[in-house]
């Protein structure tokens, strides 16, 4: 063929150059090509090496490490524009007390029962746990209801601060006692290293949790730090004793069961119950503990892989840092396994909300009945002894509810898991009543004659156990208006609220 | 190169006829393996032609079937040597009520109570129908603790009965009157055409439930008819008015509520209760409505594609006919799709069964203690009125318990949805206990009063609801002994049973 193309040149010479050239012009464009490739290869090798500023050790402002790291920067702050919001999983308003005003009578003597929210990004936690009526007005510190502990999961400046005071010493204070200092929401420096960028963990608690198993943190995989970086907070934990240091209660393990065995033998009580007098234990958001029952954890899935799925940018791939509900954004997420139609995976989510939503429903009634039952039998003279299985019931029977409930997801991270727990609740919540009816019927009461309150708003429900909310809100507002200008006018001094321009 | 080849050859002529030679036999060989492929296709293709019996319509003996299709056959042999037992099913006993006194008390004056086995593959079908307690001991006619009915999901030989008799006619009669024409256990003609070998529904309760939902089952898919094959019989049904007519209570939908508003409706009672006089439903075995309830059926799965994965043996590829637990066979089943260990995919299902089972002893438990209760409360004076809310509750708890644990697989089928239906189950218990114990206070009668029974073995729990076991035993005894080996006898005159030696 050689031959026969050259025997052609040979007599075309002008086609001969034509070719000549032609192949020049597709070799040059191949190499363009490949130096196009070249250096995009070294545009990401070298991200770390094009850092515009240095980043130092609990630096907690996020918009510092933007400058370096600007797709997680950007992605990180459209946490803003988020709520959790579903009529699946029962509130349909910001304001969950306002559609579950049984969740009201639950909380009775307990700071929840003033002020519940649905859940929202991580860039509001600063702004969210000033405002909320839960952390009070402080104007003086011995106005404070809650310690500094509060502050723990809400800010990269914590890490910062039990630096300088030393971890027992921050939990010990009190919550306004920090406003100046813990100012930033939830940012970069909270999960990683501020010099290697690797996944860190910057909070004690999961660390010493570890440590009591026999464990050391340190030996995690990058794939388990894909998950324990959130179980630095989205876990169940506890403020033991005095100190209020705030405590992982794993030691047992970490079922429902195994965590109030724990709280049984270590006596905790977050509360009394204000009308059931009932030792009450409150769940946080073990979100870890449940994620781990279910099926995405069994098959070695991270929380990463769906709350925040990798992303390109001008061939760029990074972790998008929007960490929200994978059902925003099913394409990314539940389809790069799943092969299925975005409506149905939508609808398998919601199904197995809406089953765990009726049995919720139905504890929600029975409890909170069940709640005004105990204060019915203690206002006809009820002993403690006649008291004591009633309330043991309602402890372990709320404790269940909140596991599930207070859990983010709990319902399709292991839904049969919650459905089990929900299950125990109901049961309990019911035996709490039948005890309670032989109580009455002991001190000669018909239980039908307990006329209940009308609890069929927040308002309502809220005035029934007795909360003063004008007050609570008029203080908050002075709160609002007076202390935390203050605090952010001082912060600003101290340069901790400086926005990084270059 | 073929230039360089043909100079060699004529410089060595030798190895020129070696290289000749190789090739002709490389070429035979190629011959002889395409001859092969061809005649194992042929073989395949003409399966049907080279039928060696011809299969009449209603052929109910499946070993003449069997000449023809002996890989379906033998495999459907293999049926005997199977049992459904398992711990994280909460029998591990072929006696069920052995392991589960409680359920002897649940079924007091229904046939249940008396004898209640594990299942076992479907060519015991005849033989356990025979043998069990429930269909009693009727030497004549009039004994007859049952209608003709309970042999309708039985034996290949019924569809014959049908077209025979006349199909009410058939539901019409005594179960005794037909002993001696329904002695095929299920089989081959209960699913396939005699002709064509297409799938088939020889039943009427499946065809007439699609007819009145306005629906025709010839339109169904292939991949559908590997389910409903199975839908003819593993499904809710009831026996409808004095006729005893099979009927699906499908009206209103397939879901537990559903079903329960259908029977309601139609004032369905199975049974009145023995102690708590509630008028209770037994549920079948809704194994194919609560499967489409849950993740396999949803991704387009049908029974077949787990329950009788595909076999190959000698080239020809064709369905497993021994029905099993697919747990038996992880690696033709699960495996097909999901990548996971076997030891993984084993603990996940019975992880499933055992959160389940927590909620189901509670609820055998508590729905015994509550007919005894009802009972205590009947014997102590209660009038029909007082007593009505609480024998509501008990049918409906007794409903949704009995919907999830009758249905063949239902805990893995459909996880959430059973957890679902158990906790509404356990729920209505123990609202049914509280409706009680304000009857006997009303009563002036203390619930504390009341002595359990001694219900902790199933002889001492059978004895408490007054059966007379050994009566009942020895009886069924003599019937074995007399009136089968008749019924077997004058199947085998009439050629029923034959088997066919070719």
């Amino acid at each position: 063929m050689l031959q026969r193309l050259s025997d052609f040149i040979r007599r075309k010479p002008v086609w001969g150059w034509i070719l000549f050239l032609s192949i020049m012009v597709v070799v040059f464009l191949i190499g363009l090509l490949a130096a196009s490739i070249t250096e995009r290869r070294a545009e990401i090798a070298t991200l770390f090496n094009n850092r515009k500023v240095e980043i130092e050790a609990f630096e907690s402002r996020s918009d510092m490490w933007g400058v370096n790291y600007p797709r997680e920067y950007e992605t990180w702050k459209k946490t803003t524009d988020m709520d959790f919001k579903s009529k699946h999983l029962g509130n349909t308003r910001q304001d969950v007390l306002e559609d579950r005003p049984e969740m009201v009578v639950l909380w009775a003597g307990y700071a929840f029962a003033m002020d519940y929210e649905a859940p929202r990004g991580h860039s509001h936690a600063i702004t969210d746990v000033r405002n909320t009526l839960r952390t009070g007005s402080p104007e003086k510190p011995e106005d404070n209801m809650q310690p500094a502990t509060c502050w723990t999961c809400k800010s990269p400046d914590v890490p910062r601060m039990m630096h300088e005071m030393g971890i027992a010493e921050f939990y010990k204070g009190k919550w306004s006692t920090l406003g100046e200092e813990i100012v930033n929401p939830i940012g970069c420096a909270d999960c990683h290293d501020h010099n290697s960028m690797q996944l860190n963990i910057s909070r004690p608690g999961l660390i010493e949790a570890f440590e009591r198993q026999g464990k050391d943190i340190k030996n995690a995989t990058a794939q388990e730090m894909r998950s324990l970086a959130c179980a630095q907070c989205h876990v169940e934990y506890y403020f033991k004793g005095d100190g209020k240091y705030l405590t992982f209660p794993w030691d047992k393990g970490m079922t429902v069961e195994d965590i109030e065995k724990y709280y049984d033998e270590v006596q905790h009580v977050d509360w009394v119950h204000k009308l059931s007098r009932a030792p009450m234990l409150k769940a946080q958001h073990p979100d870890f503990e449940i994620f781990n029952l279910g099926p995405h954890a069994q098959r070695g899935l991270s929380c990463a892989d769906c709350h925040m799925p990798y992303k390109v940018d001008g061939g760029i791939k990074y972790s998008d840092h929007q960490i929200m509900s994978p059902l925003k954004n099913i394409n990314n997420t539940c389809q790069t396994c799943h092969r299925d139609s975005e409506e149905n995976l939508r609808r398998y989510v919601e199904d197995y909300q809406d089953k765990a939503l009726e049995i919720r429903d139905r504890i929600e009634v029975e409890l909170a009945k069940a709640h005004v039952f105990a204060k019915y039998a203690w206002d006809n003279g009820a002993t403690e002894s006649q008291m004591k299985p009633a309330l043991e019931l309602l402890r372990q029977a709320q404790w269940r509810w909140d596991f599930v409930v207070a859990s983010h997801g709990a319902t399709f991270h292991a839904p049969v898991e919650s459905q089990r727990i929900l299950a125990h609740s109901l049961d309990r919540s019911l035996q709490a009543h039948l005890a309670l009816q032989n109580v009455l019927f002991a001190l000669n009461v018909n239980p039908k004659d307990l006329k209940m309150p009308d609890i069929s708003t927040k308002d309502k429900a809220q005035e029934y156990i007795g909360l003063d909310m004008k007050t609570l809100k008029e203080k908050k507002e002075s709160f609002k208006n007076t202390v935390i200008p203050e605090w952010i006018k001082k912060a600003e001094q101290k340069g901790r609220l400086t926005t990084q321009k270059i």
